[in-house]
C-alpha cells in the first residue's frame, strides 16, 4: 500500500542561518506539510551554536559546511539563503549533486556568472531550479496581474514601485547590502523585477538614477546610498520608475501600481500591519509592518509549498531561472547610472550603449 | 532516542463535513505541523461519498458514525464542527471516552444543557475541552485587545460589533441558521463574545432586539430574521450594540469598534480582499473577502495549532468552555426580545427577569 | 436700469451670539454675495460687548432685545440660532412681523408648540420658513441620496448614523445641551432625521435606548447621559439605529450608513481633518475635525445661499419645516425610553402606544 | 463715516474667459465678499458671446480687448488668466497701468521674459504681483508644510510629487499645453513648485526625464508626451521625481509625498471625491474628483481672498513673482531631457551646464 500523502515528505536542507535563512526553516517546519528539514549550514560559529541549541530535537543536521551538508544522505532539494557572492557557486554544486535548488535573488552578482548557473540548470531539465523572486507568490501582485489580464486598465504603460525598509539603526544591513552590489542591485531588484512582470517581455533604452544618504555616511566609501531613485525607459513606450530606501521612520513600505490606457492597479499603497485602527486625541493612527517578512510571510509560504508541490509533482517551476537574468542587467545599469551621473541606453536587443558594461 | 519533533503528530479526527469540517481538515493537513487527521465522520451520504474519494490518499479514516469514529484506535482530539443540535452530547461522549475536544460555538441551543457539558469538562480537568470561538485567535482582535490592555484609549464603555454575511442566493444557509438558534444565537453570539472579550466580566442588565427579512420570506415561519439590531446594557454602565445580517450584497463584513473614555480601537471597519484597488472610470474601488473562511483562516489556523499545543504541551486551553455559556445567555434573550417586542431584563446577577426563561 | 446683481442683496438678521450664531455671520458675510448681514442680538452682555467690537465697522447693528431687532428697518429675513426654548416663539414672532425665517433645529422642546410653528408658517405661504437641518445640504449626504435613488443599492431598509462630539471637558456644552431635550433630542435629531432622508415617509413603529455617563456625572440629575445608543424600528420592516457622543477622544466623527438590498452607502466612515497623512515611527495617522463646525461649514454656506436663494427667487424653501416633527416625535421616545427603561411602541399611524406621552 | 466694510469692494477684472477664467469670476463673485468684478476680457467671439449673455446682469463689462479693458474706470485689480503666450506682457502693461496683478502660473514660455517681469514687479513694489501656484494655498500642502515646520519628520530629502489629470478625449487640452511649454513646464511646475515649497532654497544639479504617448499621437509632431516621468537631483542631497499624465481614466489624481529622516507626510495619496463610498457585488468603490477645479476650488476662493486682502491692508503678497522663475527653469531642463535623452548638469550656482540652454 502507498503511504499516506501525510507521510510523504521531501527532505529539504537550508543554506544559511541569517535572519531570512532561520525564518525558511519555521516556513518548512510549519507550514510545508509536504517538506521536511533535514540538514541547514552556516560558517558562521554564532548561528551555529544557535542552531545546534534550537533543532536538536527536530531532526536536523547542522552542518558547517556547505559542500558537506549536500552530501548529506537523502537529500532532495536545497533552499539556498546565503550571502550573494555564493548563490552561484553553491547553485552550480548542487544542480551537479542532482538536487533541486531554490536560490534567493539575485543569482549572483556577475552577469557571466549568473548566465553561467542559468545554462547548467538548462542543462538539467528534471532538477527544478527556481529564483527566488518572493514577490511574484504575494496574492495581492497575483491578483493585480490577473485583473491586468483581465483587461481592468487597459495596456499598462507605467510601473512605479517602490520597496522602502524600515531604518535599520545599526546599519549593518546596510553595509551589508552594498556589498550584494548596491541600493539597486540589492533591494531595487524586486521592483525591476515587478516592472517585467507586469509588462512582459520588455528591453530596456534607457536608465537613469540618483540617490542620497540621509543615515549612513559609511556607505559613501562603499559606492552606494540608502535612499535611491531610478528610471527605467523600455522599448515600446514603457516606463518604471523606482525609488528605494532603508531609512523609512515608520516601517516596511513597499508599495506598486500599474498605469494602464483604462486604469491603474495599485498595490498596498498604504501599509497597515492588521485591520486594526486607532482613534486617539493625537489622531487616527495604524501600526505598520516593521519588515519584508511580516508584509511577505504568506508569499514566502506559498514560494516554498509551489517549490515543494513541483518537486513531488514534477511540473514546471513556476519562475524560471532566467527572469532573474534580465532584472540584475537592469539593476546594474541603474546602479552604474547612480555612481557616474550618467545615462545609460541600451539598443533593441537590449545591449548596453553607454558606461563600462558598454558591449560587454 | 526521542523521534524528532518533526514526526511528533497529535492524532486527530474531525466531526462533521459541512464547509467548515472539510475547511478544518484542509488547516490541520496543511497549516498543523504537529497533527495529523485519522478520522472523519458524517451522516450525509453525499459528504461521505465525497471524503472517501478526496482522502482516500491520506490515511483519513471515513466513519458515517460518530460513535464508532471516536473508537478509533490511537485518536487523541475530536474537532466537533456537526450542527448545533449534536455539538454538547458529542463533545460529551468524547469527553467520556477519554478524548481532547475543540467544539465549535454554540455549546448547545439549549442553556442546560450547555452547562452539563461544562461541568463534565470541569470534573476532566486532564482533558483539554474548548471553546470555538474563532473570533478570538485572529491577529486584529488580539491587537486590539493588547492595546487596550496597553491603555490606548482608556476604560472601555461601548462596543459596537457586525457580523454581515454576503447574500446567500439559495437561502439554505439562512435556513440552517435558524434551526440552529436564529439570528442572535447561531450569528450574533461571535459578537456577544467579543463585548465580553473586551469589557472583561461583565453582566447583562436588559437587552432590545429588532429584525426585519429582506431576502429570505421563509424565515418567517421559522420565527428568524434575515437582518437584526440589537442592544445590550450590562451592569456599571457599559453598553454593546450589533447588527448581524445574512444579505450583505459585497461580502464578508465583519467590524468592531471599541470606545473608551480615551479613545476608540477599531477593527476591520472597511472590509478588503487583499492590498490590491483599483482605479478605473467608474471611480476607485477593491474587492471584499465573500466570506468568514476568507477573513479567518489564518486564526483558525492559529486555533487548531494553540489547540493542538496545549494538548502537547499539557497546558491550560487558550479559551475555557465556560466562555460559551453567557454569550448563549445574552443571545437567547436578544432572540427574545426580537420576537416578542418586549425589552428583557435581567438582575445584577445575571438572572433574566423578563419573558419566558424568566427566572428559569 | 436694473441694479448689477453683484449689489442685489437680502438683509438677514441673526439671532443669537453664541458659538454658532457667530459662525453664521461669518458665513453670511463672505460666503453668501447676495446676503448682508443689518442686525444681530443676543440677550448675553458678554456676546453684546464682543459683538459690538467686532462688527462696528460692518454695518451690522447689535441688538439686546429679539423683538427690537425684527423691527431693524428693511429687514427681510431673521436666521434663528439661540437656544432651543426660545426657537418656536422667535420663529412666530418674525412669521407674524412678515420675515422668512430660518430656524435651527430642533423647533421646540414641546411637541404642541413645534405643531404651532408649522401651523402658522403654512398659513403664511408667502414667507419663506426652513428648518436648520444642515446635514441635508451636506455634499456627501446629497451623493449618498443620489446614488440611492439611482438603485446603487436596492431597496434600503437599515439605516447606522452616529453623531459623536470630541469631548468638552469644561461640560458647558453638554449641560447645555441637557436642557435642550437631552442626547435623543438635542443632538441624535440629525441621525433621526438622516434615517427620514434615506428611507422617505416612515412612521416609527417601537424604540428603545439607553446610555451612560461616561465623563459628566453632573447630567445625572439632569436626567441625561454623554453617550447613548438607540434602536427605531419603523412600520415596513425598516431599521434604524444611532449611537450618540459628548465624551470622543479623537474630534468630531459623524457617520451613517444606508445598507439596501443590493449594496451599502457609507458616508465619513473614517473621518479625517484633511488630505494629509503622516507616516511615523509609532505608525500612520492623520488628524480628526475638531467639530461640527470643520465638518459642515460647506453645508452651513450652502444651506445659507439655498435659503436667500429661494427668497430672492421666491422659490419652495429646500427643506419644509414639517420635517422636524416626526423628527421630534422620535427624539422625545427615545429619550423617554433612555430614562424608563421601557420600550416605547407606536401604531401605524405613529401615534405612542407606551409611556408618558402615549395618546397625546 | 467709513462706509460699512460690507460695502468695501476691491475692483477687479478678470482677463481670459477660458474654462479656468470662467471659474475665476464665480469665484470672485460668490467667495470673495471684499471683490466686485467690473470687467472681464477674451479674444474669442464665442466667449464673448457666452460672456455678454451670462453677465449682462451683473454689472460686469465685457471687453474684446485686453487693452481696453484695463483702461477701465476704478480698476484696482487684474486676474491674468489668458494662455501663456501672453500672460508676461499683459502683466507688464497691468502694472505700468498701476495695476495689481495676479498672474496665472507659468509667468511665461521665455526664461527672459520672465525675468523682465519679476524685474518690472519689484520696481513697483506699491503694486501687489503674485503668482499663481494654487496648490500653495490648498489647505493640506499648508497643513503639511506646517507639520514639517513642526519637525514631524525631521530634515525632507525626497519630494514625490505626480499630476494626472482625466484623459481628454477630444485632445483639446492636450494639444493647448503642448504649446504651453510641454508637459514638464505646463503640468509638471505645480510639482516642481512643490519640491522647492518643501525643501526650501534648493538648487538643481542634474535632471533627466522620459515620457511616453498612450493616448495622443498627435503629440509627436508637437514635441511632447501625454505621459512624463522626472527627477531633479537638488545640491545637497535632496531627490524630487514627479510623474505627469494627462490620460488618466479615473479622474485628477494629485499627490505628493515628502519623506524625510524621521517620517514621511502625504498629501492625497488616494483621490476621493467626497465622504461617501459605495458598497456593491462589485467590491468597494468611491468616486474621484473628474478635475483640477474639483480638488482645488477651495484653494482658488483662498488665493483670491488673500489677494484681494493684501491689496485692501497693504500688506506683502503670499507668494513672491520670483518664486515662479526656478520651476520655470526646472521644467524647461526636464523637458528638453525628455527631448534629447541627455541628463541635464547644474553647477552649484544653478547654471545649466548642459544642453541647448547652457550658459544662458
Amino acid at each position: 500500500m502507498a503511504p499516506s500523502k501525510q507521510d510523504v515528505k521531501i527532505s529539504i536542507a537550508v543554506a544559511g542561518l541569517g535572519r531570512m535563512g532561520k525564518r525558511h526553516v519555521r516556513t518548512l517546519l510549519n507550514r510545508v506539510s509536504a517538506a521536511q528539514v533535514i540538514a541547514v549550514c552556516s560558517t558562521e560559529p554564532t548561528e551555529l551554536e544557535w542552531a545546534r541549541n534550537e533543532y536538536k530535537d527536530w531532526g536536523i543536521k547542522v552542518y558547517d559546511s556547505y559542500d558537506q551538508m549536500i552530501q548529506h544522505s537523502g537529500l532532495e532539494a536545497v533552499w539556498v539563503s546565503t550571502s550573494t557572492d555564493v548563490h552561484a557557486s553553491q547553485t552550480i554544486v548542487a544542480i551537479e549533486k542532482g538536487l533541486n535548488v531554490l536560490c534567493e535573488k539575485p543569482l549572483s552578482t556577475d552577469m557571466e556568472e549568473a548566465k553561467r548557473v542559468v545554462e547548467i540548470a538548462n542543462k538539467n531539465p528534471h532538477l527544478k531550479v527556481m529564483a527566488g523572486f518572493s514577490r511574484r507568490f504575494d496574492a495581492s501582485y497575483r491578483n493585480a496581474k490577473a485583473q491586468i489580464a483581465n483587461d481592468a486598465i487597459g495596456e499598462p504603460f507605467i510601473v512605479r514601485s517602490q520597496t522602502c525598509d524600515l531604518i535599520d539603526d545599526t546599519g549593518f544591513f546596510v553595509r551589508y547590502a552594498a556589498k550584494n552590489g548596491g541600493m539597486f542591485v540589492d533591494c531595487c531588484i524586486h521592483d525591476i523585477d515587478l516592472s517585467l512582470f507586469y509588462f512582459g517581455d520588455v528591453i530596456p533604452k534607457a536608465v537613469w538614477a540618483v540617490g542620497t544618504i540621509a543615515h549612513h555616511p559609511e556607505l559613501k566609501e562603499l559606492n552606494d546610498v540608502d535612499n535611491g531613485v531610478g528610471i527605467v525607459e523600455y522599448w515600446g513606450g514603457k516606463i518604471a520608475y523606482f525609488y528605494c530606501s532603508r531609512t523609512q521612520a515608520h516601517g516596511h513600505d513597499v508599495c506598486t501600481e500599474v498605469v494602464g490606457t483604462e486604469g491603474k492597479v495599485m498595490v498596498n499603497l498604504v501599509p497597515r500591519l492588521d485591520n486594526v485602527t486607532v482613534a486617539q486625541s493625537i489622531g487616527i493612527s495604524h501600526k505598520v509592518q516593521p519588515e519584508y517578512w511580516d508584509r511577505f510571510e504568506d508569499a514566502f509560504a506559498t514560494e516554498a509549498n509551489e517549490f515543494v508541490a513541483c518537486i513531488l509533482n514534477n511540473t514546471p517551476v513556476p519562475l524560471k531561472l532566467e527572469l532573474g537574468l534580465m532584472s540584475l542587467k537592469i539593476g546594474w545599469a541603474l546602479q552604474e547610472a547612480l555612481l557616474t551621473g550618467e545615462r545609460i541606453r541600451f539598443n533593441e536587443k537590449g545591449e548596453q550603449l553607454d558606461g563600462k558594461r558598454a558591449n560587454l
